[in-house]
């Protein structure tokens, strides 16, 4: 992959009358403010441009993808965004492997499948990269791209809780507001609203925390049981990993959610400097260091000494 | 009150060596974001200053109030910060009634107490405002004021969440953090920490939630009994009243909370068109459209029963 520059990637774009930008499957937020904010302006410039992506795009993020009528076209240029590695393409886009032209991404595990890249791993959010291309494209920024670009920064960085919302996170942020971004309706419908199942679900799981190591280690499991008797689904559940480690004193926050097939998917969060990776390295995973996971067959009780075990000679191992 | 402007503000706190900052009953953020900020910039410039308040500081703020020693003097200017009302002076503070020199603040419902004033209340935070004051004294901005002023910023508008947190909140946090606010490590400690009793009374209150008019009304009770059992205090339950605002389809979010005299404490939070101070006036309490609280007597069904009506009044006005 040949690294281009922000001005490189604008002028490659300007180049091209039909564009299809493509999204990884389970989309998020940054994923399809990119995608989104993109084709709003490739369009705006009188080009066809359409964004794609092998899931369905959640109802939640209708006020972004609902102001773009969809566009039937053979593509001169594929571009992606927000996207690391090929294998997270999904089947339907299948088509497109090995096809791309131009890759925007703020992965530094980038594999560089493009012909050519801007990576910048120094971006909170990948948004924060499309931003600047749009305006090097000559196209000014209106309420819709700013809606776009404000949900791909806040639901990348947690609501700008996280230490990725740098300066530039919270300068973009600014000029989207008064460029007309929503910011405090967005923010309401990614980080207020919890359906009734998660609600019911995360009440059954608060009962199953359990402390260990004086407080420093905290559980949560969510089993099928739980997802059964409160209707919740997979994704109502992915707010519960962050639970254990929010509670005074935990060091290491560990959720242990059984899976459909017995075993069971661990997601830990660590606090200071006990590393999360190296914790869920013993059991064949990884991740970063605050965030990482694994899986892990085994009965519940297995699992649970295992994992805290294996985090306590992590905490002990700095004392 | 006389209004001044920023730039005279820091003129006249420029005037005097010898200054006492007095910041409101159980302090915010906010409030002691103000207080050490200012203070440090004047000590900077080789006057003595100290913050007051009447209440202690909590403890999640020791990488604030632990940077600047206590010194003892008497002060020749007193100034307020984030402080609307003499009222919430408090005891200790009641000597200093009728003495305030300068007041800065960002509330509109300031009551004009001091001598001389500046309100803006476009402010998200009262921060915002020292912020420009502190660089007017030409006092350059370090990581320590920066801490401070960040805090003040993120506690104010809910991590940057709500309508409050403007363009300008934004981009002074951007500023802060290119002078060295910790602004993860804030924000962790502010929204991300949870005490073991908190998590228990949420535990106990979330079995309490009702739904009502068609999952258009939500309400939480937290009773003397679940404080007792959870051994939560007061302000550990304060986030609970956020919970059934959250839940999806909910327009009005009701807390009850059972106080020492057998009376209730109501916090309402609404959404959309829903006016809370209004159903909350029924009741003879008040406060802003979309979070509004009141205080009512009767046994806990009739309290209930009382606000699901008020409230469904409300909801169906607007239909």
């Amino acid at each position: 992959m040949k690294n281009v520059t922000l001005e490189e990637a604008a002028r490659l774009l300007l180049l091209y009358d039909r564009v299809a930008v493509l999204m990884h499957k389970s989309p998020d937020g940054d994923a399809i403010g990119c995608a989104y904010s993109l084709c709003t302006a490739l369009r705006r410039l009188g080009k066809k441009a359409q964004p794609y992506c092998s899931d369905p795009i959640p109802d939640k993020y209708a006020y972004i993808t609902e102001r773009l009528a969809p566009q039937t076209f053979e593509p001169k240029c594929i571009v992606t965004v927000d996207l690391a590695d090929q294998q997270l393409f999904g089947d339907k886009l299948e088509c497109f492997k090995n096809k791309v032209d131009l890759c925007i991404d703020h992965h530094g595990s980038n594999t560089g499948f493009a012909e050519y890249g801007i990576v910048d791993a120094s971006a909170g959010a990948c948004t924060q990269i499309l931003v600047r291309i749009i305006e090097l494209m000559g196209v000014d920024i209106d309420p819709y791209i700013a809606d776009a670009i404000f949900t791909g920064i806040t639901t990348d960085t947690g609501c700008f809780k996280y230490s990725n919302a740098t300066a530039a996170s919270f300068r973009i942020a600014a000029n989207m507001i008064e460029k007309g971004a929503q910011s405090a309706r967005i923010n309401r419908v990614m980080f207020d609203t919890k359906s009734r199942e998660r609600l019911e679900a995360e009440k059954l799981a608060l009962a199953s925390v359990r402390f260990y190591c004086n407080g420093k280690i905290a559980t949560i499991s969510v089993t099928k049981d739980m997802l059964e008797k409160s209707g919740a689904d997979e994704s109502d559940t992915e707010g519960i990993a962050s639970i254990p480690r929010q509670i005074e004193g935990v060091k290491v926050g560990i959720t242990i959610r059984e899976k459909e097939d017995g075993a069971y998917k661990i997601s830990l969060r660590t606090t200071d400097d006990i590393d999360a990776s190296k914790i869920c390295a013993v059991f064949g995973g990884g991740g970063h260091k605050a965030a990482a996971g694994c899986q892990i067959k085994g009965s519940a009780g297995e699992v649970e000494k295992k994992l805290v075990e294996a985090a306590s000679r992590e905490i002990e191992s700095k004392v």
